[in-house]
């Protein structure tokens, strides 16, 4: 699986794709994330990308010219499955669509910044435009990380043991039982006897109830389909 | 406002926090944004913080004692309005929830890793369970990020124009309008004339019905309260 990022801001992104599972996964050649630098392609000497919102308006907005130049240059060199934008008007990313993606090859991830980019890059360019969640921040990079880290952790082999990625929270539709490891005791904070039992057929019982239980409790939302 | 951070990957952290609005927001004094190593407050010469789960299955659990040394060397040095967890099981940020915390003071923020943290921190400790959407990710570092990135933005003088936030979309429940910058014309492609118009009325009332539009299309759930 291959990710080309475009970003004015390719410093943001470098510490958290040379950690953890990210970087595992690169190691084992199961990922390739390639980051650029959009001011590569800006055809003025002060490497300018964005310009005023035509309109009037406060706010910068980022031109179509770079990321054309740039996006152009990529397909010319390999096909790409989806040329995603990350912005909060688009689908909310959720387990499914993140399953979804991770079935496929190559991915160009568009972030924005400042106010915005020019309509005309969605229309002609983005083939799917996702949201992390309804909030506002400063721009797509933190969201594109997300994305991938989302996306590479369901590619089989790149988490050490592939059974966790199946046990988590939304994968079976549940939120995941309270979990506990050692001491069984401290300040008087006891985990639950159940646990401690040995009783497989026991455990796994309460495991079912409590993930029902918090489920309802916390997001009946999802008990609903 | 004060952002003390837990977490076993502290370098992960890195860039996110050095660039852009967040490096902005600590030059001017507006946040101030410290990251901790949890295996700093490791009892053990190895400096683990994980250990198996009880009652079996798959995955390491983050041990109770170093988060609580952690937090409450932080809690003797001053007050906190929240700890909060980062979980896919906490409660759904939204905007209106990064405009609650942004009026606040100091938060302690815990990132879980591996299979999540044992219960008894989330019970003893904890005051808000936040997730950034329905997705399972390697940890709660990027969450974490983007929690403070979404809150930082809003503290009065970060953004350097102020009504750049709260023209952002979901400040008023709908989605923004479509932007454009120059040029007006690109490979055939035309930006709306009546953005070209220079009649402000009028592009206020286009901009008001693409709002609508976009939001019924795409978001019909915003519009139902």
């Amino acid at each position: 699986m291959r990710f080309d990022i475009i970003t004015v801001l390719p410093s943001l992104l470098e510490s958290p794709f040379a950690h953890s599972i990210l970087q595992r996964a690169q190691k084992k050649g199961l990922a390739e994330i390639h980051v650029h630098n959009l001011r590569d392609y800006a055809n003025n000497k002060h490497k300018s990308v964005d310009d005023y919102p035509y309109g009037g308006g406060s706010g910068m907005v980022m031109q179509i010219e770079p990321f054309a130049l740039c996006i152009e240059k990529l397909q010319s060199e390999r096909t790409y499955d989806d040329i995603i934008f990350m912005t909060p008007d688009g689908v909310t990313l959720n387990q499914q669509i993140a399953n979804d993606l991770s079935t496929k090859e190559n991915f160009i991830i568009l972030c924005g910044h400042y106010k915005g980019i020019d309509q005309r890059i969605r229309d002609i360019y983005v083939t799917k435009e996702i949201s992390i969640g309804d909030y506002v921040l400063s721009g797509g990079e933190l969201p594109a990380a997300v994305l991938v880290d989302a996306v590479v952790r369901l590619i089989p082999g790149v988490l050490s043991d592939e059974t966790s990625a199946l046990s988590d929270s939304f994968q079976d539709g549940l939120l995941d039982a309270p979990i506990y490891t050692r001491p069984a005791e401290w300040r008087g904070h006891r985990v639950p006897d159940v646990l401690l039992s040995g009783d497989e057929a026991k455990i796994n019982a309460w495991r079912d109830e409590q993930q029902l239980l918090r489920t309802k409790e916390r997001r009946p939302d999802l008990l609903k389909d």
